[in-house]
């Protein structure tokens, strides 16, 4: 494998541990604890994992001597930086407590465990992905464990490589379903321990107990860096409006931290959106008005940041998304044998008037992808839609017809952007290496502990590392009952942008003036050499969350 | 102005300099020159700047005391990265020759000069934008400088100012422009000098002389860094084909610079495709057959890079794109009153027979980009064209039929980039920072040997800064006469990818082993702290066209 430069010179990076990391452990438990919601339901759902303490670590002055763990480890779900380090992590640790321990890794995400694929993983590989980006180490899939089939299947695979421990790196979703497991397999006294890490780029799994998940930090530090880059193009030029629209799924921590970052002159946050129940036409009209009042300064430049999930977040197309996912899902067979022109006449002919009327706002060619673009399960893919070139287009619309742009001579020129693969599998930051190197350590010592169910969790991340505080939290604590897809499931909660948090409150008191005037910040490429001020620091949101600390 | 970390930390970067250039140089003059063709033509049209002598500069170890000097700078054209340091190079330069020199910067490009609108950059502004990314300094513009009125109204500010030499710092056409106008003020005994500096991220301001223009190397290392990106998550998830369109006009250095920098499974280059004749069926089925290829090993993912100005180089749609524009060109007036339909109507009446098949054998979207969007002077804009879109659609369509990839049972999902705006911008690398300080720097030197209608050259670019050779270079030398819009111009001449190149044989001889393999390279991002052989590298290019030196 031909290497760069900087791939070579970064393979010998030590990643940083909390203090307490680097020598053994002894647990210390808090106390019992609760679901965040619906406590009855959860505690029936998981009588033997509900209920566990939290626990964190401290140094053990006397440790027993360690005993070999052989334990397997799965990514689960998109990449995320860090995923290299959260594996090597886990391999140190374990070999530190005895060389004799060995970690296998399940091939392609979940299907690997299932389906009895994975590799021993040995040294010279660890070494090969250190401090590297991606999840190709193992691969990663979307397979979601949750049926009692595949966790008997997996105990087959677990038992014949005497493991006894299991970490599943993964989303919310993922670390739900880790929970699950956790509490079969404890239900079924199989000697499996599982264990959670929380990973996404998304940012949209964190709560009281876990802080940030990994490759927030890097992924929007590389939209930062392409983001900036843009922006002194735009400020060199002043003539293009540049709508940038950003990875993240629902939540909008990724274009709110880019925007911290960043200071472009528009972002939108979805959270607030739908909050302030704006309609299509009201979100034209803001982003209008504010290209219009650069113009009259004779700007006709800027930058807009859009998060990939906006158009969910609009009331009038959450409805319409809804209805249509609804008369779709209820009519599966019927619909199959259509061809794209039935399949329309028939939607507009069976859609509530109010949704045909939000349907015909949009240019032809997003209505098309919101009738006849679905995914396996019927579902309209929202990813798909281009909400930066639909936003431009209706701008364009409305500032032709607008007098004020008029008298302003104003030009208007847009160009569109959309970043997230760019991202999700980039080097990880000084602080995503070790932060995941961390959580992969911690996840060995949780399983030297003996327990099951708990996410992995490293927190105090706003302190250098060594400051760090280790431990575990009981993956229960953070679950509620949610409604999906016609059930009531047990899930992690996950979180959404919160209009009262430090970092949206403030963006909101500095966005006005970004939307005027020309505050562009230049956050640069991620360095990893220089001064620790420029190579070390955390997110913007990870900051203004902490910042009391 | 808030500033990230790297800025602040970035702001202290002193650039390296050629040890020539460190204390007070004397010229040495070769030979006189002769253009690189049309000699006869070439001579006639300037008079005065013709068959100048190349130079070279050396220690001086007793030179006469410095006299001030006043010097105006323009931006001309698109941005690239390391502009700020020509100038910072430019003011350092003319101070350290006198301190009382003083520097005008005009504004938004050559407009500038010809309405009179400037700044006089002093020292705090300089110290603002070193080793910074963009144009914003004074901005940059168009505008080509090629009229006697507009030399004339120059030379009214010129005079008014006290400048007695203006620095252009452009392409190809820029210099060229820069060459008539130091030719003008020469013949009128004007008093000002003209002095060019090579500027593109295009990579296509190359020759005998000039080794590379300035900015490539850092917009051809921010792409790689994100193609690199998203190879690895490409080969993380194995699910998708990336195709990824890269900025870079006509010519394929970027495509090419960003392929040995990454090593993708196809990289197409435009100057090879025409020269083969290759045509638009024969290019898509050189992917699709890769697609299968990689199919029946079970990888059904992969990388693609298009530069951005291939559609101009498959022969049918150059032919294609050439009666469009003498076609709309001739009927101007015409095709102003017409409608679409109508214009469609006229289009597809008046073609030739053979181009209005390659026109229907475009999807219609791309096809209706053709004939309707065009520039002010009636021009198909070719840059507007979705490349990367019409090749994976075409390719889909091929694979849709072909039974050796249903054999495979492969599957093809596309997804779709284009990068230029996030690179031509960035802060420019080590090497662009010092490559472009030095131009400006040797431009102070060539002003004060009092010469004219020269580029600021610096070369032996692949060894250490202190051992480059600065120098100038008759702009006339490197110019020949072609046609442009039905007239005989002299021009420089642009550098396209030589198939005979190191460059170029380099990637030809790897690129079936990548293609079936999957040789990544992750090259990340732009590193300034770390060691030399991580930071201070100049491009693939560079190193391949230079390495027997």
């Amino acid at each position: 494998m031909k290497k760069s430069a900087l791939q070579k010179a970064r393979a010998t990076y030590q990643p940083k541990l909390p203090i307490v990391l680097t020598a053994p452990v002894k647990v210390v438990e808090g106390h019992a604890t609760e679901s965040v919601a619906d406590q009855d339901a959860i505690r029936q759902l998981f009588p033997n994992t509900y209920g566990l303490p939290e626990i964190h670590f401290e140094k053990n002055p006397s440790p027993a001597p360690g005993k070999p763990l052989n334990v397997g480890v799965i990514l689960s779900g998109g990449q995320a930086p860090g995923g290299h380090n959260v594996i090597s992590g886990i391999f140190d640790g374990i070999k530190k407590i005895h060389r004799d321990s060995r970690l296998f890794g399940f091939l392609m995400g979940p299907s690997g465990l299932v389906e009895h694929k994975y590799i021993e993983l040995t040294a010279p590989i660890i070494d090969e992905y250190r401090n590297t980006g991606g999840f190709d180490i193992i691969g990663s899939g979307r397979t979601k464990l949750e049926k009692k089939e595949q966790f008997d299947k997996g105990l087959e695979i677990l038992r014949e490589l005497g493991i006894t421990a299991l970490v599943i790196i993964g989303g919310d979703d993922s670390n739900t379903n880790a929970a699950i497991l956790a509490e079969y397999y404890k239900a079924n006294n199989a000697g499996v321990q599982v264990i959670g890490c929380p990973k996404t780029i998304d940012g949209d799994l964190k709560n009281a107990q876990i802080e940030t998940s990994f490759g927030f930090d890097t992924a929007t530090k590389v939209y930062s860096e392409v983001i900036g880059n843009i922006q002194r193009d735009c400020n060199s030029a002043k003539k293009y409006w540049h709508f940038i629209k950003l990875m993240g799924r629902s939540a909008s921590h990724i274009a709110l931290e880019c925007a911290l970052q960043t200071q472009p002159n528009i972002c939108l946050i979805s959270e607030e959106i739908e909050q302030k129940n704006m309609s299509l036409d009201q979100i034209v009209k803001y982003i209008a008005d504010i290209v219009t009042s650069r113009a009259a300064d004779g700007n006709n430049f800027g930058t807009i940041l859009i998060p990939e999930g906006l158009i969910e977040f609009i009331p009038e197309y959450k409805k319409l998304i809804r209805e249509l996912n609804e008369l779709l899902g209820a009519n599966k067979d019927k619909v199959a044998q259509m061809n794209n022109e039935q399949l329309t006449e028939f939607i507009l002919g069976n859609l509530d008037a109010s949704n045909v009327a939000a349907l015909k706002k949009l240019p032809e060619s997003v209505a098309k992808q919101l009738m006849l673009d679905r995914d396996p399960h019927g579902n309209v893919q929202v990813s798909l839609i281009e909400t930066e070139k639909l936003l431009s287009g209706l701008v364009a619309d409305y500032l032709a017809n607008d007098e004020a742009f008029a008298a302003a001579h104003g030009k208007f020129s847009p160009l569109h952007h959309f970043f997230g693969y760019e991202g999700r599998c980039a080097d990880p930051s000084n602080f995503d290496a070790d932060y995941c190197y961390s959580l992969g350590f911690n996840a060995a010592a949780l399983i030297n502990a003996g327990v099951t169910g708990y996410m992995s969790a490293v927190r105090n991340l706003v302190k250098p590392a060594v400051q760090w505080i280790p431990g575990g939290i009981p993956i229960t604590m953070m679950m509620n009952i949610e409604r999906r897809n016609a059930e009531d499931k047990p899930v992690i909660q996950k979180a959404l942008v919160r209009l009262d948090g430090a970092p949206f409150r403030n963006f909101a008191n500095h966005r006005d003036t970004w939307a005027h005037n020309t505050c562009y910040i230049y956050p640069g490429p991620i360095q990893y050499f220089g001064p620790a001020e420029v190579c070390d620091q955390p997110s913007m949101t990870l900051k203004y969350e902490h910042q009391h600390k």
